[in-house]
């Protein structure tokens, strides 16, 4: 999960734009008291025919099929991560509704990558709800100086990305997920309170364009209360089965009808 | 999971009483339409300061601390399976609702070795919701030769187990979940059809008891629509992560509130 592998990588500019003020609503977001099945937009439930894209790094990818991966709902094309868990509840749950999930996340991915590939890798699939979780590689990358991103590069990027989206598919309902990391593994006090200007900047983009918010962050937040960081996310990044299990329950929770 | 690790075994009886006569709408329980929650039973949801315990074998135990277990909660005194799992998902959601989960679940058990140790491992403990799951030890090791229960005997001490809870707690709220297999690894097609006569069986005490019934094998037999069993339960018996995962799911939208 770094750029060495892509020489063509392009060096970004720092902007001044933007400010990384941290919103403290934005930080005590969490997963919502109990009733509450939402955090922010409009969010009117998965309706029955709907088509669902995940997209994002490889939080999301976890090994999906990259070739002959048209088909949706089927396990070899969405991965084995939180995506393809929320998507087997659903189906499980609603099989007679009509639902076609896709994932087309890509390991590495951070905003600029998926807007490289947005025409064919959303925009083509139209679908009626878009879920993205990205941002994780956006800082980590930059922290180990393959990339030059801020996160004033990142707000400006995912804002531009999601403007773009709404222009071309403006009956698109969009979903925001929060970018998380765990204090164990790669991820040490150091990343912080950078990581927080991160995460409120996924937050201040989602209220912005009216996307529903999945606070994953405040979620493991406070998962670490039963069982400690190693056991969500053993590298501090990439979710332990349990970690994507929890994260699964969470976006049904606060994307589901 | 076999009882060559216990040479006091007891050996069963076979009973004559009791219809193994397989229910359609015992057949055909499944998770149900969407936004129907409960499947059977009266189900109220988990009301805030319960206490909850998770009893079973294998499946439900997963690894749980075995002694200094006292405590509520936390991973280490649940095990990694779909109860942890489910646990979690509810004390992310619900924090300030003074939940306490307990796994007393025993690797290898059948019915009448949860009988044996019920006093200490569940009368004492006053459960406010009591989740069961039990009986694939109890058609495996009469398969393997270790063991001569039959469906009757499943089914005749598992009613009197439920019995004799409401006796001692007429207030607990009961859950029964079905046993399931994947066929794969240790299942094939001989397991069938006495497998769906215990399935059957768990169903049939949970009606006369009163019992929320989670159709654990109806939800997999959906799932085999979008992922291999392999996939589910690698032998057959014991979930994967992924098996755990949408259990836990499952297990929350029937029994959660």
């Amino acid at each position: 999960m770094n750029d060495s592998t892509n020489p063509a990588l392009p060096r970004r500019t720092l902007l001044s734009a933007g400010t990384a003020a941290l919103s403290a609503a934005a930080l005590g977001a969490c997963a919502g008291p109990r009733g509450a099945r939402r955090e922010s937009g409009d969010a009117p439930g998965i309706a029955p025919g709907s088509t669902i894209l995940f997209q994002g790094d490889s939080i999301t990818d976890c090994e999906r099929a990259l070739e002959d991966n048209a088909a949706p709902n089927l396990q070899a094309n969405l991965g084995f991560g939180y995506a393809w868990l929320a998507v087997a509840g659903e189906l499980v749950d609603r099989p007679d509704d009509d639902l076609r999930f896709l994932n087309r996340a890509l390991s590495g991915n951070k905003v600029y990558q998926l807007a490289e590939r947005w025409d064919a890798d959303c925009l083509a699939l139209a679908p009626d709800l878009l879920s993205i979780l990205i941002g994780v590689n956006d800082i980590w990358h930059a922290r180990g100086g393959t990339y030059d991103g801020t996160v004033e590069v990142y707000e400006r990027d995912y804002d531009a990305l999601l403007t773009r989206t709404r222009d071309a598919l403006p009956r698109t309902r969009l979903v925001v997920c929060e970018p998380f990391v765990l204090r164990c593994g790669s991820v040490d006090d150091t990343w912080f309170p950078e990581f927080d200007h991160y995460r409120a900047a996924a937050r201040r983009v989602a209220d912005a364009h009216g996307a529903t918010f999945v606070a994953f962050h405040a979620m493991f937040e406070r998962a670490l209360t039963y069982a400690p960081p190693e056991h969500w996310a053993e590298d501090g990044v990439h979710p332990t089965s349990a970690g994507a299990a929890l994260m699964a329950q969470t976006w049904r929770r606060v994307v589901g009808g």
